[in-house]
Order: C-alpha cells, then sequence, then structure tokens
C-alpha cells in the first residue's frame, strides 16, 4: 500500500467492523464530518484530529437533507479522487516519515446508507427519522434557511452513531452550525466531544473561503477590513467596557463601510453564545457571539454587478 | 449490600462510569426503559434481559414529551420504593441463588437530567432537540395523540445515547412503539439492537395490563374473546388463504360483537408491519400487523356507566 491509499468504506456496516476494532483495543478516534470538495479549512481540522487521536476518520456526503428544493445540491462540487489527493498531500507535507499520522479511513455512503427510509426533497412526502434543535436553529442564518439547521443536525446524528467518535471536528467559521450541534450533543445524551477548532485566516486576516476566489485582488484586499473590524469592536469590549450592542454594531458597521461604500452589510448581529438570543447589551459574565455577513462587489470596476456574500464571526469571551 | 439493594443512579455521568467499566471489559449490557410503576409486562422484560446479558440496567422515567398538556402526567402513579421491591423479589424468585442474576442499577434521573435546555408543555417554547420518525408515527395511536411518539422517540434516544445497550428490549403491547423505534434506531444509524418481547397473556389469552384490574369477574372472562378473535382471524389468514382486510376485519369484529353487544370497537386495523401504512389486502411476501382498540363496560350490571378502553395486537407473519 503507498502513501496515497487511503480506504474508502461506503457501508455503515464496514464502519462498524472498523470502530469495533478500534474499540476493542480501547483506542481513541476523531472524526471531521465533511461534504466533500476539501480546503485549507477542512485541513486544519484533520490536523487537529491527527495531533489528539490513535486513529482519524473522514466523511464525505453531500448531504441532500440540509438543501432546500431549488438549491444547488446537483450541482454541488464533489470529486472524490481530489479529496484523496488533498489529504494525502497534506498529511505527506505535515507529518513526513511519521507513519502512524494518518487518516484511517474515508467514509463516503450513498443516500440510501444515510437514510435507510428513503429521502424526498419535498417535506410532506418525508419518510423516518429526523433531529429538530428548537431554539438555536431559529435565529441568523436560520431566518433564510428554515430547515438548513434540521438537515444538519439529522446527518450529524447519523454521522456520530455511526462513527462512534471520541471527539469530533467543526470550524468556528459556520458558529452557528456549532452551537447547533453543541446542543444537539447536549441534549441526546451524546457520549462524544465536540471540538470547534479556530477559523483559518490569511496573513490579513481573511477567513478562508471557496467563495474568496471571485474576488480581484483590489477587494480581496478590501475585505480584510471585516476581520479588523470585529477586532476593533472586541477592543471596546474587552478593554473600554463597552457593552451596548449598537454601539458596538456600529462600530463595526462604519470600519466595513469607510473601506468600500459598495459593501453591503446583511446584519451585523450580538448573540448569546449558548442561546444564540439576540441581545441588546452584552451580559460581561457570559460573553456573546458577533455575526456577520456582508455582501461585497467581485471587483472595483465601476460597471461591477456581481456580488459575493462573505460570513465571519468573533466569540466575545466573558471578561468578568 | 443485601439482594435488596438495587444501586439507583440519578445523573447521567455517573451512569457513564459505570457503563464505560463495562465496555473496558467488553460486557453486554440489557437496558430496559420504563415510565416506573412496573408491573408483570416489565418483568418480562427485565426476565429477557437478565437471561441474555452480562448486565441488566432498568430506567424509571416520567417522560414529560410524551404527554399532552392536559393529560396525567402530574397524576401518573410515581413509586420507587415500589417499583425497587417488584424487581427485587421478582428476580430472588426467578433466579434465587444465581448471584450472578441481577438488576445491575436503575437509572432513575430528574427532568433537567434528561432535558439539559429544560422541557415546557407548551410546543412553542420547547427548545433544545427532538428526534420525529415521520411516517409511522403518524396512523393508529398517533392519530389521537399527534404529539406521543414524538417524545417517547426523543426520549428513547436520549436514554439509548445515556446507557449504550447492546441490546434495549420493549414489549409487543405496544407495538405502534416498537416500529417507531426501529425505525428510529435504523434511522439514526444506532448501534444497537432492539429486542421486542410478546405480550405477556393470562392462561386465557387476555392481555396483560393494570387497567384490567377494573373490570369485573364477568367481563374480564368476556374480554378473552378479543385474543381468540384475532387467532381466527390469523386462522383464516394462515390456512384458508384469506388476504382481504375487510373479511378479516368482519371476522374479528363479529366475534368481538357477539361476545357483548356493549363491547364498542374504537378501531380494527391491519398494516404494514414495516411503514404502517394502512392496508386493504394483505401482501403474504409482507405480512400484516392486526392492531385493535375496543372499549369494554367495567361490569355487566345493566346500570354501568364506566368503560375501559382496551388494546391488544397479533402479527401476521408472511406465508408467501
Amino acid at each position: 500500500m503507498t502513501m496515497a491509499d487511503i480506504p474508502i468504506i461506503t457501508t455503515v456496516a464496514d464502519l462498524r467492523v472498523l470502530r469495533h476494532q478500534y474499540a476493542r483495543r480501547n483506542e481513541s478516534v476523531g472524526f471531521i464530518p465533511t461534504m466533500g470538495y476539501l480546503h485549507e479549512g477542512h485541513l486544519s481540522l484533520i490536523n487537529q484530529s491527527l495531533l489528539s487521536n490513535d486513529h482519524t476518520i473522514v466523511s464525505i456526503f453531500v448531504n441532500p437533507s440540509q438543501f432546500a428544493p431549488g438549491e444547488d445540491l446537483d450541482t454541488y462540487p464533489r470529486d472524490l479522487d481530489h479529496d484523496v489527493k488533498v489529504i494525502t498531500e497534506f498529511v505527506a507535507a505535515k507529518f513526513q516519515g511519521s507513519s502512524d499520522k494518518k487518516v484511517d479511513a474515508i467514509f463516503h455512503p450513498t443516500v440510501l446508507q444515510m437514510y435507510p427510509s428513503g429521502f424526498s426533497m419535498e417535506r410532506s412526502q418525508q419518510r423516518g427519522a429526523f433531529v429538530e434543535v428548537l431554539g438555536v436553529s431559529e435565529p441568523l442564518e436560520g431566518k433564510t434557511r428554515p430547515s438548513f439547521f434540521r438537515g444538519v443536525s439529522t446527518v450529524v446524528a447519523k454521522l456520530l452513531n455511526a462513527t462512534n467518535p471520541t471527539v469530533a471536528y467543526f470550524g468556528q467559521k459556520d458558529i452557528q452550525q456549532t452551537v447547533v450541534l453543541k446542543t444537539m450533543v447536549r441534549d441526546l445524551l451524546m457520549d462524544i466531544e465536540l471540538e470547534i477548532v479556530p477559523t483559518v485566516r490569511n496573513s490579513s486576516g481573511l477567513a478562508l473561503s471557496s467563495r474568496n476566489a471571485y474576488l480581484s485582488p483590489e477587494i480581496l484586499s478590501q475585505v480584510t477590513c471585516i476581520f479588523r473590524s470585529m477586532n476593533t469592536a472586541y477592543g471596546k469590549y474587552s478593554k473600554s467596557g463597552v457593552r451596548d450592542v449598537s454601539d458596538l454594531t456600529e462600530t463595526v458597521s462604519a470600519e466595513i463601510r469607510s473601506t468600500n461604500a459598495n459593501f453591503k452589510v446583511d446584519y451585523i448581529s450580538f448573540n448569546d453564545p449558548e442561546t444564540l438570543d439576540y441581545l441588546t447589551t452584552i451580559d460581561p459574565k457570559k460573553g456573546a457571539i458577533l455575526s456577520l455577513a456582508v455582501y461585497v462587489p467581485n471587483s472595483t470596476e465601476t460597471n461591477e454587478t456581481k456580488t459575493t456574500r462573505l460570513i465571519d464571526n468573533m466569540i466575545f469571551n466573558p471578561v468578568a
């Protein structure tokens, strides 16, 4: 077997065989659930798992239940060979010579493996078990995509049960997802630790995203204002004791607007870190999550009509 | 420790400590989830578990989410001492002298342990994770109690995750519950076996139920017609090749009516064993579930006004 060979497991039954082997030897398993088309964000999760566990399993499954009818389920990029290559090259470059640092398996199931009752995009036609996380699924991104988090919760519950990892890794970039899934794991009494890995940023602080590829060099340099604006607000909160959300929101908004008047804020929001309730004042004993979405033009050309929606967030830790 | 001492575990954390001990030794665990007030039906489940597993855990938890507002959540009988005594006496009588046959623990959690996001009877106020099993939760008992199976699925998912049994035991008496939970375990890819234990009946075939205590001796003797009528229909299906559901339904109905004209059939229904879809013809390759509910007067006295609702069911196995 060459270094390039990562076993591809396609059935839950085969995954369990592997998992039971590890369990009998009391070995820990890190798990990274993905929809494939892996980029540096995923690699930072894989890296964390490799550093902390005896074994690492990555799943690649484009989950139909988190897409709404009319969304891009059919055109979502799928390229297993590319993903295997990305993982293999990353592990070789990062852990060269250390033969025990490897991704032990890629779990790449069919829709029917994951949805034994079958799956329909039409909600009234759906059959079988679904998991909903009431409350935290509803604000922010849940407002515009009402069944998105139901799909995410359902598929992650299935993947966690099938893989039974010691630790599962998620990126802070999708912060509402991390809150929804932490609530799910806590409420369903799952015996699994979730680890949230900080957002990967470039040297200017821009959060990595495949959508950054749409942006011209000037815009790419300008959108670093997003991270800077959140840092400015964080400084006001942690050093100057500002607690008022409209004050902090204006700080973020002003810095973005002053960079480029064509940057259009979709939302800037401060929410309770556990319940995601919208805040008007930050309780310094609890802290807050600042999250935002901004539409930016793809270039600075005066006739540019295309825009890209960027999201980012920052955790305002308790300071009291 | 005397034989009467069954450890009572009240937190998920303590349950996990015990469970991890067993896991490290690769020992099997049988689990019987109950709402307490144990009777012979529960004891038959405990008996099965004791015969087949290294360890047996019983949970006693009156689950609020399966009650509708206005139902008997507050008055539901709770008597932990009674339950411990019932288990202890049963095990002593059944397995006297065999010291390894014992219930290892009773898991008796608080509502907050089971619902870490808190629990509200008001659906719009509910927060946190809930499990729904679409399709099979909807017909039969689900028609009259629309959120009952959502509550059952949710609490059983939690209990299975907290206990992580090798096998969990459920009674066939609540047959729709067994179909809903089998679908849930399959769909959520839980690595747990569900075993369905046949309904416990008296020597005349009457299914044991605490509600039988409401019935006078004459009625008690007459209601044995329920089991007989199902057997008659099963004979027509398996021996005479009858597949027509209205024919089989009339067989059951006629035998019940002819026994006592005051027995009022609530429903007699034949459903697909997997999907619980209502059938008009039985496919002998798939079989069917016959289930019924009948209101019977509590006595034969002419001025009797009180009635009791009895339920029962029979699995019509595939015969082709």
